[in-house]
């Protein structure tokens, strides 16, 4: 046996340690995140980390706080996960490392946001109290606050996305106006106002890459649209038919207008209240048709080609999941994809669609082609899926 | 001085070496992949890797062999960017160790390639000996060899794109024919061919996520469509006036109709031989406008949003870029970015343009809003830029 030197023991000890924790912090090899993606569970305050090619978990983090209707956007590098909790939490995760980097409560009750077009802006909307906070992606630093009241009242804010040339656009619940945001200047936004666009605007999305605005409205008919690229001709109604309708029916949730499906040219709107999904002209804001649904769509999501459209139905219907073909506005598909389905996601090229079953406990994986199940992940209560690729995209 | 009995010496020292090692791999510290790219040094064999949010450089690879007219591809998850070179070499590069991963010579002159929608497959396509091989991302070990042959003649290959259902679109420039290979088996490729499309089709492009793919003709007037949705209806011929045209100018280069501009339902293709851009109605194919230039066409690249088209130009006018604004289809700015002007790639948020000015050696940035100068990286020779986010495009 060989007694060693104490001082040169502790020097190999020393040098041994470094290796362990190279070692250690090598739990974030790298990698690409292209790949990756997040699953929200719901109700444990946690997400889940998934990887597409192999459709596996990488692992989960925790103590995220309320979130039911929590949505995720994503870094410009596709490294951070920021999600928008409903109790006004934001929390900033790393997927390769896959710890929570900085979570802040920035808001009482709150109902998601955007990343600026730079990657450096995070915007948030708030229900409670009202109004849109705006945060450095670093370190969640309070940049800029957009009260958002009009004639002294602080108005609820929904409908927050992303648009090019460094701005956000969002709706007024209780003001019925849309606001343009301008955030070239971080610490001094520029706010465009367009007023009296309807009454009870409950939700809105831009179409065609930030060309178009639309708010869907809870207190009067039809769609509020803004053209970004002439916004001197200021707000118009478009469809008339949409929303309450001539026939109301209970209305077991409110369609999700966030990532509207756009294919060749055409809208995909769910219908409020109908068992009905309603197909818009792009070009004219014309509805062109009516394709009949076995229940009240919630999101109707395009196949990245734009060949399909995948809707997934309200309580009691919400077992079902149908598919509608483009080409000919039918369905071209029902299926089964487990109970109470949330929320569906597809690949950026779209050779998977993931799906997530919350009275299940799974997330299911299919071929979109062939309807085939490819695997299932286990997930508790599972609701919003979201793929890095978003950070990529405009309007989200 | 303390002398260490020789083992443990040796024991030492291979822990040293161990720490030393796993810090240098440490090289490759983990970060996000979605705000990567590179740019192609074409004289020298070698691509310089970039970052987008800081626009500098990485690092660089080299060894790559001859780069005129190379095109990149990227990984499911960003991490490595596939070279295709002219001298049919492929080369996979890994952008976070910033190493040649493999390099293969698969052919004796080669014109690009493409990446399958699932990310697992590597297309090539050949002038010689013509044909299209097949090879797998990871090692690229060859999957499958389509020999293009019509009539017992080898044919070149051109135009060759990623399409849904893990398909590939190309045409064959001698025999005139567009083939579509689905890869679902990627040992057994199933091909539709579609002859007769035209006399000598030079390349070819995707339109609306795979929904059409294009072919131009260098021995024909017009363009030859088919429509992937309605496959069984054929090719048919387009825009009649396009191509050699009623009066015949001298052809400084042939444009490229690689990620051809496609913004607002309208498509923006360079005239061949003319001062023109033709503006198409995509969903009529009929001819809207056309677009006066100062020179001959080359790319025609969209902004992201699809507000402007930016297009550089053939010598001896390649020192300028010309930039149509969509909504007015008119010029809406001339500027001069540098000497021979190559090629121009906006970031996927459209918050920058990059352009390589070969002759000055130089890449330089601006803000596609302002035009101002964000920086100018030194590079030999620059010609091709590519994003990492093409990693998540269909038709590319």
């Amino acid at each position: 046996m060989i007694v060693l030197p104490r001082f040169i023991a502790l020097l190999f000890l020393v040098t041994a340690f470094a290796v362990t924790a190279t070692a250690w912090a090598g739990e974030a090899a790298p990698r690409g995140t292209g790949d990756l993606g997040v699953v929200v569970e719901r109700a444990s305050g946690r997400i889940q980390i998934v990887e597409t090619p192999g459709m596996t978990a990488l692992g989960s983090v925790d103590g995220l706080g309320d979130l039911s209707h929590a949505s995720v956007v994503f870094s410009r590098d596709g490294r951070h996960a920021y999600v928008f909790g409903r109790d006004g939490g934001l929390s900033k995760v790393d997927l390769l490392t896959r710890r929570l980097d900085r979570r802040i409560v920035q808001g009482g009750n709150a109902i998601g946001g955007a990343i600026s077009q730079d990657g450096k802006l995070l915007a948030v909307s708030n229900y409670e109290p009202g109004g849109v906070k705006v945060f450095a992606v670093d370190d969640l630093a309070l940049v800029a606050d957009i009260p958002a009241a009009v004639g002294g009242e602080a108005s609820k804010v929904v409908g927050l996305v992303d648009l090019p040339d460094q701005s956000f656009a969002f709706a007024l619940y209780d003001a019925g106006e849309i606001w343009i945001a301008d955030l070239s200047k971080p610490k001094d936004p520029r706010i465009r106002r367009y007023p009296k666009v309807g009454s009870l605007p409950y939700d809105g999305f831009a179409v065609d890459q930030g060309h178009y605005y639309l708010a869907g409205l809870l207190g009067d008919d039809g769609v509020a649209l803004l053209d970004l690229w002439r916004p001197e001709g200021g707000v118009r109604r478009i469809l008339g038919g949409y929303g309450k309708g001539e026939e109301p029916l209970p209305v077991y949730k409110m369609p999700h207008l966030e990532g509207i499906a756009a294919a060749s040219g055409l809208l995909f709107l769910p219908a409020v209240g109908r068992h009905e999904v309603l197909v818009v002209d792009a070009r004219t804001w014309e509805e062109v048709a009516r394709v009949p649904m076995v229940g009240q769509p919630v999101f109707t999501v395009a196949r990245p080609d734009g060949r399909q459209i995948w809707v997934n139905l309200a309580h009691p219907d919400n077992a079902t999941v149908q598919v509608i073909d483009v080409a000919s506005l039918t369905i071209a598909n029902n299926f089964s994809p487990g109970k109470a389905v949330m929320h569906l996601e597809l690949t950026p090229k779209g050779d998977q669609v993931w799906i997530s079953a919350r009275d299940d406990d799974r997330v299911r994986v299919y071929d979109p082609r062939s309807l085939r199940l490819l695997t299932e992940l286990p997930a508790e209560k599972p609701s919003g899926i979201f793929f890095a690729a978003r950070a990529h995209r405009i309007g989200y």
